[in-house]
């Protein structure tokens, strides 16, 4: 087991940028790689959630008829040219390989930014009927996006992801994928993630470059930030015309197809850690926990050692078997309270004391992360109580998260409000809002809101918030509010 | 479902090469990339085995406490130059990242070939005393090595791998990870890939540069080439000594760790279909067939069809029931001939014909795909006797294997023997053998082998071949024969 660094973790109020560093670290999930400008390493313990995170969604694309594949991490640098919009925003953050097997490339590659490029290329070749659609593909990758400033997790010149990309015979076969899509990582942040979010429209400035119109799951941090945790475009057939991904349609014709994709990345780890740690550490919903449960045995004389421990890997296989994933900590030289700190800095749901006093009694004390007092729970009755109970913390968790986030939305009537509202709202320092406002889909409004360093986050799909209104700064009627928010 | 191209596969005993890249085509496995040198697309059927492969060993590392986590993908061009074995063996076959964000980068990057360096770099930072030890850590990635000549599957410039890396206390204890490690590749290949091999150390000429000594599993091809499908490598203090890896040991001194690393990759893929695929195409052993049962309705009338087709999904459901992958071909407009032609060529283990006579009988025609007559198998008996089936099918095309490579594994004495049994051999037209040599471990006398285009595979830790011998080449007494192959 690694070791505690015994470092401090800065508490949030003091700073909030800070603390999330000191969680990272304290909770052993991932490193800045220092070597490699803007990447992290991701640490065991950071890896395992992404693997979970991995499994659950995989198994919904599946379900959904989508199909795993891999294409190549180099892209020809002429591919990017062949989209207007996607080279312009793309080509700033680009790494660009002009070497290889020792010799200079008459053609330059780049490391994929995102692979609608590279992907429309195959397609063109894949695709030659309306028989051949959909065909609905994602891929699990690595990608690289060369930014200048960087956060763990959040934001990394190289990330992990999934890329979807479909191709459709029709606009509204590809705009039901968007929103099917749309809907499975809402479905995802809330009931794994247990982390709230608005589903909803990207303005036309924030959009995906290249796209028709890009739709994006917006989640609050604990500063009051928002992160954008998934996205989901509409290609359009932008992509079909620069590839030249063409089908005959029933009535045998050539058309262009229309296209989709749609991606989350290891910056969910970072929302998961915004949305429901504390100043002690890490806290993890139990469904993306890769480990929901340690027992810590306690004894002073060495027949109780032997009696204890035992109990605890008894006690630890029969939760296994009801899927509960469980260890034991029965390390020597190690103080209980210096255990109970170790795991729970690392996020573990629940933890369940086992001396001989409780052995005698035929119980344990359960103390969930979250907070609450201990429990005693009969070890009879664990295999049926724990589970109850890591379900409950689920819930509590998300309606938690819920509850902050309503608490820090607010309702503006005009740029000076939102002004005042955001002014000195800062990553580190917090005081971030949801600003329900009226603002026209116009990249003139977007770029305003950029002098007080706020932005559009998403037209929600669910207007919860009364309708339309006159445009704080057009003066426009606008048919609903936007979200405004500072963001990562 | 994708098309059939309507190609022809070459028949292997015309052209093995050609015969190779045509099921590979026909199988809807992958396709070279072309627009990026050397590599390919893995297409979903592809990408599916791989898949399985990965869950088999990832739940196999995993089990004896490795744990993954996720390194860059850039490494600094500096760090490959502190083990001189290492630069000089990857250098040639380098990617380089010169330009980043708009700018020349003052510190070139290499898109990493394998990353013992970049590893060895943390696992200073991590480690400090014998408490930190062992450190076991596996890594699935993206690799790039700039290959002349690539060959899909078997050698493209990028592959997808799993690379363990972990550090010990003793060199002992790296030796015995090594051999574990070693073990579950054989015990995978043979088990999973019912492709029998031969587990042994590569000769210091063929070892991985920067080990003190590596090891493989060797496969026999169909051709009669050898394919290393596995390696596992002693580093010693190597990359401890180069990255300045030190703990402090029970007696209190500082020492440097002992490494390993191992790994295997998407070449696995390629063993897989030259081991048992013949002139229709793909052939797959169940335990990592992504569709192990295709089930194909046969109808005349409309009534006659949804009477078939409605107990062809009944079957299907019950089926998936007992964890057989299984798919229901009720395409229309397409003959059940050619169905049966298109599962064929993807390797689909079983095939159950589903007509009204069978049905009116209570029973399907079930064919195997590596040969033997149709045999009717009562409905209700099915679901008992299909797993037994695909069981039976993964022994038989073990042991069908294992009789081609014994068949095709002489004993020579001389060099001229060699030459002589491997002259005219080729990937092309076959006619490869193993051929059990005396050959000291000295990169002169491997040097001898390239004359005729042959190298050492490994010298087997099982000795079947009658112990020592004086050494075809020096004349030296030498402890046991070596493989020796032409490989790919």
């Amino acid at each position: 087991m690694a070791k505690d660094s015994g470092s401090k973790i800065t508490p949030r109020a003091q700073d909030y940028a800070a603390w999330y560093q000191d969680v990272i670290r304290e909770a052993d999930l991932a490193e800045p790689a220092e070597v490699v400008k803007g990447c992290m390493v991701i640490k065991p313990h950071g890896y395992a959630i992404w693997e979970k995170i991995q499994a659950a969604l995989d198994k919904r694309f599946k379900d959904t008829g989508h199909k795993n594949a891999y294409f190549p991490l180099l892209i020809p640098e002429s591919f990017l040219k062949k989209e207007a919009e996607h080279v312009e925003g793309f080509s700033p953050e680009l790494a660009v390989v002009t070497i290889a097997g020792g010799k200079e490339l008459e053609e330059r590659y780049v490391i994929r930014p995102t692979s609608e490029t590279i992907i429309g290329h195959f397609f063109a070749k894949w695709i030659s009927s309306w028989r051949d659609l959909p065909l609905l593909i994602n891929q699990w990758a690595n990608v690289m996006r060369w930014e200048m400033r960087t956060r763990m997790f959040l934001r990394t010149t190289e990330f992990l992801w999934q890329e979807g990309h479909t191709a459709h015979a029709s606009h509204d076969e590809a705009r039901a994928e968007v929103l099917r899509m749309l809907d499975i990582y809402g479905e995802f942040a809330e009931e794994y993630m247990a982390m709230p979010v608005i589903k909803g429209g990207k303005s036309r400035a924030e959009k995906f470059a290249g796209a028709l119109q890009s739709f994006s799951i917006e989640a609050m941090m604990q500063n009051g930030y928002a992160l954008q945790a998934g996205t989901s475009h509409d290609l359009g057939q932008n992509f079909g015309k620069a590839f030249d991904v063409k089908f005959q349609n029933q009535a045998n014709e050539q058309e262009y197809v229309w296209q989709t994709s749609w991606g989350v990345s290891t910056r969910l780890i970072g929302g998961l850690i915004m949305t429901h740690s504390d100043d002690n550490g890490l806290v993890l919903p139990p469904r993306l926990a890769p480990i929901q449960a340690v027992i810590v045995p306690i004894w002073k004389t060495d027949a109780e050692k032997a009696q204890v421990i035992e109990k605890a890997h008894q006690i630890a296989a029969g939760l296994r078997g009801k899927a509960i994933a469980v260890e034991v900590d029965d390390r020597e030289g190690m103080k209980p309270g210096a255990k109970y700190f170790h795991w729970e800095r690392r996020g573990v749901c629940v933890r369940l004391e086992l001396g001989p006093q409780d052995l005698a009694k035929g119980a344990t004390m359960v103390k969930r992360r979250d907070g609450g007092d201990k429990q005693s729970i009969p070890l009879d009755a664990l295999g049926d109580e724990l589970p109850r109970l890591l379900d409950q913390m689920q819930r509590d968790l998300h309606a938690k998260a819920v509850k902050y986030r309503e608490d820090n939305t607010v309702v503006a009537d005009s740029f000076d409000q939102v002004r005042q509202i955001l002014d000195g709202a800062t990553a580190e320092k917090g005081g971030g809002k949801f600003v329900m406002v009226h603002v026209k889909d116009d990249p003139a409004c977007d770029a305003r809101l950029k002098e007080i360093k706020a932005s559009t986050r998403c037209f929600p799909l669910v207007d919860r918030h009364g309708g339309g209104g006159r445009c704080i700064f057009s003066g426009d009627e606008v048919a609903q509010r936007v979200v405004v928010a500072k963001a990562y």
